[in-house]
């Protein structure tokens, strides 16, 4: 299936509906197949001893997910998470950006289901995984 | 069983050991069966529209885990987040706070279990459940 | 919200409907508030060691919640699980049955979320948890 | 990391330690990337419509990640599933049996966390996809 956006219009569109994470993410790949996504981590992101938090890794596989929706589907501002389950496997190296690898494993007309894989840059085991599902409202 | 801290000076020691969090959430009640956190929802926790954002849901549900937690089991400012599964079932209401109510389930030696239900104020319908799991390190 | 069913004539349509399980479960309460359903434990359900199979505990609770979705909002056949999420947390008793308390916690147009806590009979301590969303197709 | 067991060992063990799930499973394929399991279709894993049912899909991927973790750590019949999560995107083909594909995200001295994605035999998109995690009790 071909792309409805490209890389830069989709970071465009991101930052223009989400202005307050502009500075949390940025797209670093995207074709068919997958979307990568990075975490500029920054001191907002850390808990005590360095490791990115929970909340922040949630963050970044949730946009990881919307914004690949976005790509493949167009966009559909209004695609809300309805589940989401992750297991946390590593603790993620202090001070180091994160880069999520994502998946859509079904995107139907009513219900969107992605996986992302989230590493530590440069590290090459995963520090956490997500799934996450989208429901579309019927228009 | 009775609890191993009390609710104010529970409130203290997660001030001190998550100093960027206190503005964030405040024990509401805490006894042997339950804890009771509030978000105070502010501009940062906010989606465009209004509603509380997802990773916001995310961490009052991983503050109240681990703070009944450590109000069980003593403090052991290690226990880590393994896995989280969190379903979101309504809209949160704009510019209200978010109270969860938070059980534990399993207090093992190895792994808890906590889950959290979680209610814009004023509200009698849960705007998002959770599950966490919290892994205790061997000493 | 009245039931659109009762308890006896739920339980014929789901022998009805779902007749190769009609020996594995037992509606044993149900009310608007929750529903209670019985595993049957019997040889089938378990591993070695005489514990009822996790399997058998996913049945359960799949079974609970489709079962209160229609006493809820009436027959309608065709709703699929689309998520589950359990946690596994205390070993089944041996030969017990094991006994589902469920719960709705949203019962929308298109997704229904419910929650299970499972025990085996005469414990107070859960054996897991477990929450369901199941989608309802467009008419 | 080299394999503890090799296929054809591993494959009569789990005869051995679960001799009633012997004709409901077959191991496919097993390299230290990947464990590919069969689900060997028959009536009793299919719902009204000839759909594999859910329990039977949870089966698959918990014995999925039990065989992968027993062919990397070595026998550890005392392994127990502490948490699991699934998504189920498609209906099942009627009358195919089912194959799993089975990764490894972390072998811990304490916790093990497989993902699975299931298919049916022929289609290039997965049925479903599970997390699951499994507890290794202290000696």
């Amino acid at each position: 299936m071909a792309l409805a956006i490209e890389k830069e219009a989709l970071s465009v569109y991101l930052v223009d509906i989400f202005p307050q994470i502009a500075e949390d993410f940025r797209i670093e790949e995207l074709n068919q197949d997958r979307l990568v996504m990075r975490l500029l981590t920054a001191e907002r992101h850390l808990r005590p001893g360095g490791t990115v938090s929970g909340p922040s890794l949630f963050a970044l596989a949730d946009v990881s997910v919307y914004a690949f929706l976005l790509a493949q589907m167009g966009p559909r501002a209004l695609a809300v998470t309805t589940s989401a389950s992750l297991d946390f496997m590593r603790k993620p190296a202090a001070g180091k950006d994160v880069l999520s690898e994502c998946r859509l494993l079904k995107t139907g007309r009513v219900l969107v289901v992605g996986e992302v894989l989230m590493f530590s840059e440069g590290m090459d085991k995963p520090v956490a995984r997500a799934s996450m599902t989208y429901s579309i409202p019927p228009r």
